[in-house]
């Protein structure tokens, strides 16, 4: 049974600032290792992989990132969103370039995993139990109560490969993930999903009539363009942009989830980066001209000048251009909110 | 009674790297406000103020710093030393170009002296003294116990303008110099002296005639080229160095000092700048296009790139050029071993 690929390639956070810009997004960065995550997204789901050739959907402004570094794949289809419209719409644009009986895997482009080989064990259960009529979601091994994730609860198991969803959490206080955390039971929601384009398509139009009829709608009156694909703007327009786990996944009966313990992160913010990369028995990760003297957790990415710090704990040092953050481990969740990063 | 400053414009430190660098050092620098040191001091010492024309003691590397800075002003002199032989040399070239009862007041270049008026104050004071045979040195209220400068003990007052020398005490460990702060009579020795010219020499003579020897062969044997006096440099390269306070001020039995309270730094390294620089209410100093956000007792100098720091308490950011250092308070004392600053 081969897999299609569906990737994500949308949004634009600010929360990588000021590395990663509205011109230039966190998927299209080497954030960590030499491969974009973009790249790193196609390389999990390429045709080595047993893969069939993906579907990447986008929108205008960050096609030309897209396909620089999607090459030449061949059978790649690239689908050029007119307006960002959430994920419920962006599946539905993919599901309906496919035939009925074909399984989609939907990955996020801006997450890193660290597991490959339990990436790929997830996705051939998740393929399986998609292809038995279940829409699938990757279940994250929770390690830490974080706050910034949706949550899966496990039910019954469903063929040795999964459980049924007993509940979609959304974010929790961290009380409440302390709970989870603890309990066992729950996973993270990572926006990983695997589902058979017919049940994708025939649960939308049960929940979201509106929204699939649009989606239709705009693909019928699309244009191709080698193997770009345009869907129509006015149709697409009409959209009200929607999750799928609000649109589908909370709404259908036969919900399951695989657990996939491989690593993963979303990279959330500076802190989450740091602890994706490789570090120095000091805690310390570096990139670019860096001198570290008495130093203890520090991240330093700089794109040319020379960094030099003394002393220091936790702390994250960005060069960009001509931006420079300097930032505690907390301070990282504040990021965003710098007059740089608002401001683009 | 008119006052020659003799401005000592030597050395070039690395405690201030990246912004002070071998070819643009402290003096020459606006660390503090809008004027560099250099011309700070000159503004100290001016004719406004009641004194002589100065006369700059300075090296081959400095004079074009010193010349730009100092301008045309009437009347002053730049001596050109052939190499660097410490203090006691320097001023001995500046007491030879100066009739034997005139009052030499000697000011290094590189400190920050933020109550002007008490300066001037120590400075009439000081030169009274000398007027009367005295050779005084400027002893700095101590206000920390400071463990990288040398001390003078107040002995019997002198005219109730200052007191004798009862000791000078080299840089003392943390213990001792708590215990001279708290016994009161112990100042700062802060390089600033005053003396009349022929008794200065005839200490030199004295107690270091060799070293006196070869300074008067090499003014004899000098070049004059308009402000500018070239020692001769073979009989200046057979001086000894020693800085004036071994060589003199600790052998005459004639050593006075008054008190200065006068807002005194010597500049010696990044966090002694910060707290020379005017703080906002969360202690915190900014130059440069700079955003902080949760930050206390920050201080940041940027010469071009925008700086945005979140969530840091006493810790410092410069940038010059290709250079970013980021250093913790205590971190600043080994800002000089950095690869940066040691091979400039």
């Amino acid at each position: 049974m081969q897999i299609t690929p569906v990737i994500l390639c949308g949004g634009s956070g600010t929360r990588l600032w000021p590395r990663s810009r509205a011109a230039k997004p966190k998927p299209f960065l080497p954030l960590v290792g030499e491969a974009t995550l973009f790249e790193a997204t196609l390389a999990r789901c390429s045709a080595e992989a047993g893969f069939a050739p993906p579907i990447v959907v986008t929108g205008q402004a960050h096609l030309a990132h897209v396909e620089e570094q999607l090459g030449d794949r061949p059978g790649a289809t690239i689908i050029v969103e007119p307006a960002g419209k959430n994920t419920a719409a962006a599946i539905a644009l993919a599901a309906l370039c496919l035939p009925e009986d074909a399984i989609m895997l939907v990955c996020p482009s801006d997450h890193h995993i660290g597991d490959c080989d339990a990436f790929a064990a997830a996705a051939r259960a998740a393929a399986a139990l998609a292809a038995e009529g279940w829409l699938v979601s990757f279940g994250i091994e929770a390690r830490t109560p974080e706050t910034g994730f949706g949550y899966l609860k496990r039910g019954e198991p469903v063929d040795s490969m999964g459980f049924r969803v007993a509940q979609f959490v959304e974010k929790p206080d961290l009380e409440r993930a302390s709970a989870f955390l603890a309990e066992g039971v729950y996973s993270w929601n990572g926006g990983i999903f695997a589902f058979r384009v017919k049940d994708y398509l025939d649960e939308l139009q049960a929940h979201r009539p509106a929204l699939a009829r649009a989606v239709r709608a705009a693909v019928e009156a699309g244009r191709r363009d080698g193997r770009r694909f345009h869907p129509d703007a006015a149709a697409f327009a009409a959209i009200e942009g929607e999750s799928v786990d609000y649109a589908v996944m909370e709404n259908t009966g036969r919900a399951a989830m695989v657990p996939a313990d491989m690593a993963w992160s979303d990279i959330g913010n500076w802190q989450a980066l740091h602890a994706a990369r490789t570090r120095d028995a000091e805690g310390n990760a570096v990139s670019g001209p860096v001198e570290l003297v008495d130093c203890r957790n520090v991240m330093v990415d700089s794109d040319g000048p020379r960094v030099s710090v003394i002393g220091l704990q936790d702390v994250i040092v960005v060069v960009d251009g001509d931006d420079i953050l300097v930032t505690s481990a907390e301070g990282v969740q504040k990021v965003g909110k710098l007059s740089g990063a608002a401001n683009q």
